[in-house]
């Protein structure tokens, strides 16, 4: 856990940051002998992270480049537990049952969807994690838990402040907010 | 007041931001009669908003790129009460008696220096507005007035996020942070 | 402007702070000769700073206790262009025309009714600032102007730490964050 | 990792939110086998977290009351691997060799003392993590990094809003900021 950004491979894709990813896993309170999927899984930062956990994860992701960098990464960090389902969520979850947590980093616009078919695959007790950077997903995301009752969720943002060394100074540079919402299944 | 950032000349010269500019001369409290000036004055958008205001403003700045953007800005926001002095603080200082109100948004590592040739200058009820963007410069600050019991301050931290308009989607985009600390001078 | 909370009367009604009414006012950009409605006025903080630059200012406010407060605080301040409107918004709307500025605080749950009925009394070039605290205020404004393409809006958000005093320290307190909305009618 | 707030035995004694705990102990890399020094252990909660994986932690406190929750909640969360030093630290120190973690909550004004009590003790490639939230005992940390260089830093800002539910709404509450600086032995 905890694995610096600059360890990963990138190329152009989005990375979801250090202290962000240490964050969502924690939330999502990944254990030994889980199933975990990781939606819009991108440079697959938090896949590889959680798979060092759990005992299998999913990660979906639509972008070819994206899944290039998954098994870049896996490769790299010695991994082998992830398989990529190369679709554009929900689809691909089809055959994917009894799922502990699902990580959702980025829905392309059919959050509501997903949240449907995780729902009907979530195990009691599990836990759906939402990472959202727009304002849209975020209202999305409470709507739903607000309309679905066998949902407790709680949601915070957190905003990173990182201090560049430049030369005798230390200085404020900003990374950009997020919220995260972590939801657990009661039912 | 409250010029929006894109009608200033910029150049590679960095200007402070809408928001910090409009809270740190609403702190300034600068008001019709006052002479203020503007430490580290860099494209003269503090200078010109206060200039709107007070009757002298006295722009100091060090860059010789800076002080033309000074100049153009000046000319194009129509402001013709800044006096720029092209030196490095606290040089250039010498000449100014009775001040109201200083600015500081750049030291340039002479802040003790710079300090004690305004508290020199500075009319009894006048003000000293600081935005700090490193550890160190806040830290001289504070310490600068718990030392200086002439002076009564406040410091805040200031954090703003922009949401960006893309596609329907409004997505944060940090600012970096800033420090603002005010002090009054009741000697 | 500017002027400490300490300042005003408060009672046990929620008061926006000094940066945000600071930074409110800026954006609004109230001018001498204007027209102001202040919705959900509370302790009439920013209608008593508005009035002290616009010609006349109508504060909307439900509440008996905060109505009180308006009319002490105008008192306090002496300022005598506030008209006190003692209704629900959009109730006590119809008799205004030609607004400049509407100022929304608070909008007890009425937002889309109140800003169409702003909508039908803004002058061309008039703007509109929304303060929200929560996410679905937020959202609903977000979601008018998307709607309106009479209006260009900006919206930030504003997260403020005051740094107190306790001994040779100086320890962040946080206020809780605010996101600011400004349109503008463009029709 | 990742108890709840509200698990914990709290009384009158601050405690370091779950968020914040989540941050600090992954940025401290505690490993089984380690050997953990937690100063300032105020409610013991890092404490708990770090020996859930730790093999031996010693939690460093002067307050009385503070005491009795460290013991109480060791016993509620099932720990044994704590050992509590009543002292103020950098006393109490002297008998602990080889240290893997540092981890520092409160420093009570004598943190370059401990700083350099442990740096004697602190294995190589060991790492101290400590937490400030006054500008003073974060430039006072800096201060010591930059002027050691066998040690390697990063320090963040971390802001958490939570968003209270309340009836349809959410709402941003504000927790404190703090400064995280986290430094590797590279002796």
């Amino acid at each position: 856990m905890a694995i610096p950004d600059e360890e990963f491979i990138r190329g152009n894709v989005p990375m979801t940051k250090q202290e962000i990813r240490i964050l969502t896993l924690a939330k999502a309170q990944v254990k030994p002998g889980d199933v975990v999927i990781d939606i819009g899984a991108g440079t697959g930062s938090l896949s590889i992270e959680a798979a060092m956990i759990a005992r299998q994860v999913f990660a979906v992701e639509r972008n070819n480049e994206a899944i290039e960098l998954i098994e870049q990464n896996a490769e790299k960090f010695g991994v082998d537990n992830i398989i990529i389902i190369n679709a554009e969520a929900p689809n691909g979850l089809e055959g994917i049952s009894k799922i502990d947590t699902a990580i959702i980093g980025g829905s392309g616009g059919n959050l509501t969807k997903i949240l449907d078919t995780i729902d009907r695959r979530l195990k009691s007790g599990g836990r759906i994690v939402i990472n959202c950077i727009t304002i849209q997903t975020l209202s999305e995301t409470l709507e739903y838990f607000k309309n679905h009752d066998n949902y407790k969720y709680e949601a915070i943002q957190v905003q990173i402040n990182r201090l560049n060394q430049v030369g005798q100074y230390d200085m404020a540079k900003a990374l950009n907010p997020i919220y995260i919402i972590t939801a657990i299944n009661e039912r």
